[in-house]
Order: C-alpha cells, then structure tokens, then sequence
C-alpha cells in the first residue's frame, strides 16, 4: 500500500525559497500602467501590506524568513505527507516510480492557506483592520477567510457569480469563517456597476472579481488587498510544499527526473517546482518540470508574452506575462481555479527560456485521471489538481511505452469533495473539451505589444 | 498556535483493544429473536464474515491482531494527529487543557473508514465478492466504499432518502469509489417495498435502510452485509483512535481528566474511550467518559435497558441496549450519524453499571459549539462531531467555574465540509431545537420487558 513519508513539525522550513536571484534572466519589472515605468515596492504599499510589496520586488536574497507567528499556524496542518503512490502504480500497471505531495490534508482543502496566512499576518502587523480579495471556485476566498479569523482581520471577498451559486458549499465554509462574501459583479463597485449595466446576466470571471476587490480596497481606509496566485510573493511563500518535499524524497531515497503541478496563476506550480529547479539551475540536476493547464485556457502553451493587466478593468500594474489577453474569457469548466488569463512573471520567463515545459489537459481526460486516482488512492482530488495527475499518467505511460523508469513527482494541491456536482456531471456525461482558437487568441492578445 | 503530536507508522497499534474480557458485568448476549437462545458466531456467519462474527461474540480476548494488510492501508491516513487546542482554549478563555483527536484527516473525511477497512478485508479473505450496507448521513457509506474499491468488492448501498436527496455530495463520493448507491425505501427488497406501500412519500430511516441491506444481503449468493456502528466488532476496530491518542497524551505530558466522543450508536465514543477505560477498569485512573448524544435522540440520558432489534423490520438478532424503540423516529437534524435507536450492547452495559457517563446537546447548541471550534482552530467540524465539542466547552465552562483546571480530550470524528448546508441553515436561522417527550419514549419502548 502506498507509503506515506512524515516530516516532523521542526521540519516545518523556516525560510521560503526566492527563486528569481537564481534565473539567468531576470523577469521584467511590473510597469505603472499611465507612465510606463517600472514600479518600486514602496509603489505597491497603498495596495498590498508593506512586507509583501517589498517580497514583491526582492531579486536579491534568495532566502526570505518565514515568521515564527506564520510558521507557528503552519504547524495546524503542516508538515504535509509526501506520498507514494503504490496504489496508483499499480492501477497503470507502470514502471514509474510515483509521489505524490499531499496539500490537500490542510483545513481548508487545499495549498492555498500556505499564503494566506503570511498575507493576513503582514496586514495584521502593520495594522491593517480590512482586507479584500477576489476567488474564483472559492479554495483561496476561504484559505484567506480563515487566515484573516485568525487575525482578527475583516475580509470581503468578491466571489465569481457563477462559481457564487454553483458551489455554494465553499461560499458557507466563507461565511462560516465570518468572511462577507460578494457575488462579482456586483453593485457595490464602479467595475461591478459597469459590467452588469453592459451586461445585465454577466456570471462574472476572476479578471471582473479582481478589479472589484481591488477598487474596495484602494477606497477604503486601512484596507489592503490580497491575491492567491500569480505574483512573486505567493509564489514565494508556496516554496514550503517543494521545500518539504526535497527532505520527503531523500527520505525516499529518490530524487525526482520529473516534478508536476497543475496550472492556474502559477501559485502551487511554484510552490513544488522552485525548490527542485534551484538544483538544475546551479547545474547539479537535470529535472523535467512540467506545468499542467486545462485546454480551455492555454496560456503556456499557446499564450504570448507581453505586458498584460492581471484584472479585466485594468486597474493591476502592468505584468509581464505569458497571457492569452485580459479580456479572455475562458470556458466554463469545472477546474474553476484554472481558469485565469495569464502566468506569473517568473514562470512566464522560466518557460520563454526553456528552463520548464508546459502540457494542456482537456477536461474529460482530467477527470478520467481523477477517477484513476479516487480509485486507487483513496482521495478524490480537486478537479484542478486532476490536471497534475492527468500529466503525471501521461509521463508513466511515456516512459514505459521508450522501456524507462522514472521518478515522477506531482503536487496534489487539494481534495475535491466541495466538487462533487463536478463529478457527478463527469459521470453523467455532460461535460465536454473546449478548444481554443487561433484566432480568439489573436484578437484578445492584440492590444499590447509582444515581448519576445 | 494549537500544537499537534505526530506519530510515525510504526506507531499504528498492532492490535485492536477488547474491552469485554475487563468488564466487570459482561454484556448479555445477543439473542435469536425466534427462540430468543443466545447466538453464537457461527450463527452469524450468515450475515457477516465469519472472522467478524468470531469478534463479535469474543468474550476472552483483551488484545486482537490487526491484520498486516489492514495496518497497510490504516497508513494512508494513520496514525492522525493529536492536537493541543490552544485556539480553543483562547477563544474559550479557559483555564483546562483541550485536546481533540482529529479523525478528520482520513480520506473519506471520518473516523468510519478504520472499521470498513477491516470488514472489506476479512469479506475479501474469505473469497465475498458483494458487501451490502446502509447509511445516513454517508460517513459509513463513502468510507466502505472506499474499502470495497481497495480489495475489488462490489458494494450496494442503502442511503435514506432524505439524506440521498439533501446530501448528494456524499453520494456521488460512494459513487466515484465505484458503489451502487439507493435511496431507502426502495423497491428492491421486501422491507422496501413494505413501507412505500404503506407510506408513499417515507423519507426513510436508518432502522428502514438497515433492514433493506440485511435483505439484500441475505437473499444474495456470496453477499455478506457490514454494519458500521453500533456492533462490538466496529466498536473493537475504532479502539485503534484511543490507543494513539494514549501514545500522545504521552508525548504531551498529561493524562485526560476527561475523554469525550459524540454518539450514534457508539463506534467513535468507543475508539477514543476504550483504551483510557481500560486503566479506569484496572483501577490505576479515575477518568471522566462523556457520550455527547442529542437532544433528538437521547437513547442513552432517557432510553430504557432491554433486548431491541437493530432494525426497523426486525430482522436483525435482538440485542440489549439502552434504546428509544426500534420504531422510534428521530427529528430530521443535521446530524444525520447520531438518529439511531439504540446504542450498542458494550456501551449500554457500561452505562448501566455508572463506568461512564452521557449528555444530551440541543442542535442549536451543537452548531454553536461548532462555529466556536471552526473560527478558533481552522477546521469545520461535521455537525455529529460538534456534539462532542459542545460537551467538551460545557466541561471547560464548568471547570472554570469551580476553579479547577482539567485535561479534556475529545475525539473529532469527522469534518464537516461536505455538511456545509446544515451551516447556511444554522447562520440563517432555521435550525430549531428538537424535544422528545416522555410519553413518545414510553410507547416505543413499550414492547420489550426491560433489563434492569
């Protein structure tokens, strides 16, 4: 049966790792939309908590402490267990050897909390008494719900209407919390008010629920705003999933050829990948890692780079990005917290240079891989998470079709058992693939100028 | 921040702990309810699987051996985590120490998943190739049909049809790991048909769904039924949840005061009480043993003691227990694991002789209790472990008010994050408390001449 491989709470990390003082090439600074120029931390102070701001533009040390306050909370559900996959392997009947990082064991279901909880920390210390944020399929409204009860923080979440009524399960766990919880748009913004005005029945999408989270935090005092993937700083604060891991496989007596997370913004991507590809940056391994995102929204893979807002009103900084256009509207599929225009900056640099690949997924062959998994593990995962598993099977079946064995690592960033409509409309038949064309891609990335 | 006591996998117990042999009235036996003879485990065989039935009639044996293979899959959630909890306690401002064993970590969300582990496999051993069961609110249900998955076994499950209807989540769970799921009553068996005749629009009952399973079961080549409640051989499984928490009350130093588990028919209350029982019994301890039982259904504070059928149709052997009557329904709460009858023959005997004790939670102040525990230590209890939670703040509030500082431990049988419309009903006001009248006890109890 499949080993579980236990760290103790002293194993906790106790640095976060920085991956971009490491990186042949620098990302791109983040750009003031008007001017142009590249914006300071101390410019992202009146939207972010000052530490994360300063986070934000860190390209210096590659080693960020982590708070004792922080790592203290972390002790609630962490160190999580590194898995093999015995079960699973035997399901493929596959020569691969397959782990699996499971950040689905914390209270809210899923890796998000491991950035909610510093984000909610450095508001507290600095006093903040509010925070907004926006969510998708609702794992980081209620990551950042409970981080800032923890606190003692306010928090209004701008939730993504669809998602608002299709998953009323994570829209409780917020309120139970004691989040107030939003469906976007709404009336209480400009950026909600002018959307349902052009579009009376719009079901929303993250890019509307950032821009409204945004303009309630940039009008109200001693507000800040908080994001759960995309920037350096989640990213940064995710490098405990991969951290803990690389002391997992050693204890494994294994070291991955191939290291995988699912694909949204980049946060649980980051998070298991950086850890590893510092090795193959300082020229000691040569590990594959791959980024699985759904079809429907094909970034990586078929995004362009270039400078791109992170919201649909345009009110981020401008992000460098591999993006498929601000204004993209991605197909309503099931792994909610995919389904996001562009790539963080780091990651998006990381692959223009080579140094990381990028597969898409179509929907039915991410919940085929789920059911495999459900079966064989035991865990029914997140339907994002579902993608990591979709190319970790891919990747056995790859090496075993060319008679090689590999060490396959996944990130299984949460369980899906607030996903079950999912399931059960998977097993109805009534989900479908969505393709992307050319030419949508085109005409949503047209606007701005191309980077590479 | 509430501080956890890991165990490693070596720690899992390699032995199942039977409280019968140190009882010092034994409980009467099961009866025949024909010739109302004793039964013997051969006369079991039948229903269940010979090695079930043989632990459920060993009167002699105070330690049993868990199977290799069972210890192998316990690893993929076991040992769980013992928390100290400090968030708790804050929130409480109390001078006790609170622990809760968090048997939420399991897979299927809860504690049921140590006995459907061991009931699949001894079925599997004996070359069963079809399991039926019943199930409420679903935490025995999704957790026996993750075990039937893992040795290959097909499993039908009966799932009241309230709950079939309101908690579709936990259906489409059983369904993923592959199990045939119906709403009971149905028209499959006898005992269905019976009850929809007469009364076309039931909702269905635990005692209905029973009776369905065992039908099915009996009337089915190579089909064996499992219970996952109320029998001494779950009881003897769940015991593997108290006999950590000891190694970890070790760790932390102290000893409970007071150990606390919420109360259906008995097998959670079991898993964490027996073990620390057993120090009470060899007269080295003097712990307090709370079952947080509802108000809706308070079979061990107001049942009477006598031979009762486990079911509704009364096909089951007669087994002694503090009961409200076979035929007693319980109001519709949230709580869907805690609406039974009766409680099992181990416990009800133990009540009887004043070895432990038990309290009665109105929902209201379940759910309260539970939104206490939720915002203070990050994790949303199930509405049946909230009971448990609600008994353990009461012990706290008391202490305080004496002056005195306990050790409280309770078990956290399962999460509730699959319950999350019981909370919206809570938060919006519809829940209500639900009373049950002496004369509604005494005309269901009225059939059976009482034990003592």
């Amino acid at each position: 049966m499949s080993k579980k491989f236990f760290l103790q709470e002293k194993d906790i990390p106790t640095a976060w790792y920085n991956i971009i003082p490491s990186m042949p090439t620098k990302p791109r600074p983040l750009l003031n939309p008007a001017t142009k120029k590249p914006l300071s931390a101390e410019d992202l102070y009146p939207l972010f908590s000052e530490e994360a701001s300063r986070q934000e533009m860190n390209v210096t040390d590659s080693w960020i402490e982590i708070p004792e306050a922080v790592r203290d909370i972390y002790k609630i559900w962490r160190p999580t267990p590194l898995v093999r996959a015995s079960g699973l392997e035997k399901a493929l009947g596959t020569n691969c050897h397959i782990y699996f990082k499971n950040e689905s064991v914390s209270p809210v279901g899923s890796h998000k909390l491991n950035s909610a909880i510093p984000q909610a920390y450095y508001c507290k210390q600095q006093g903040v008494t509010n925070i907004t944020t926006e969510t998708g399929a609702g794992q980081w409204g209620a990551a950042l719900s409970l981080a800032s009860r923890m606190f003692g923080i306010e928090l209004a979440v701008y939730m993504v209407k669809v998602s608002y009524h299709q998953k009323p399960y994570r829209r409780s766990i917020m309120q139970t919390y004691g989040a107030e919880v939003v469906a976007s748009p709404s009336m209480s913004t400009k950026a909600g008010r002018r959307i349902i005005t052009e579009h009376p029945n719009h079901q929303g999408s993250l890019g509307t629920a950032i821009s409204e989270a945004v303009e309630l935090a940039m009008s109200t005092p001693n507000c800040k705003y908080a994001l759960g993937s995309v920037l350096n700083h989640v990213a940064l604060h995710q490098t405990v999933i991969g951290l803990e891991a690389e002391k997992q496989m050693e204890m494994a007596g294994e070291y991955p050829d191939v290291v995988i997370g699912c694909f949204g913004g980049g946060s649980n991507f980051s998070g298991i990948a950086f850890p590893f590809m510092r090795h193959n940056l300082a020229g000691d391994k040569n590990t594959l890692f791959i980024a699985a995102e759904p079809s429907s929204c094909p970034k990586l893979t078929r995004g362009v780079m270039q400078y791109d807002f992170g919201d649909e009103a345009g009110y981020t900084p401008l992000i460098p990005m591999l993006t498929l256009g601000h204004n993209f509207a991605p197909a309503n599929i099931h792994a909610g917290g995919l389904r996001y225009h562009g790539a963080g900056s780091v990651v998006s640099q990381l692959k223009c240079d080579g140094l990381m690949d990028a597969v898409d997924i179509p929907q039915l062959e991410s919940f085929e891989a789920a059911t495999i998994f459900a079966k064989s593990e035991g865990i029914i995962p997140a339907p994002e998470s579902a993608h990591a598993i979709a190319a970790a099977i891919r990747q056995a079946r790859q090496a075993d079709e060319e008679g090689r064995s590999k060490v396959i690592l996944f990130n299984l960033s949460g369980h899906g058992l607030i996903d079950m409509t999912a399931y059960d409309r998977y097993f109805a038949g009534d989900l479908a693939n969505y393709e992307v064309s050319d030419s949508e891609v085109a005409a949503n990335t047209a606007g701005l100028e191309k980077l590479i």
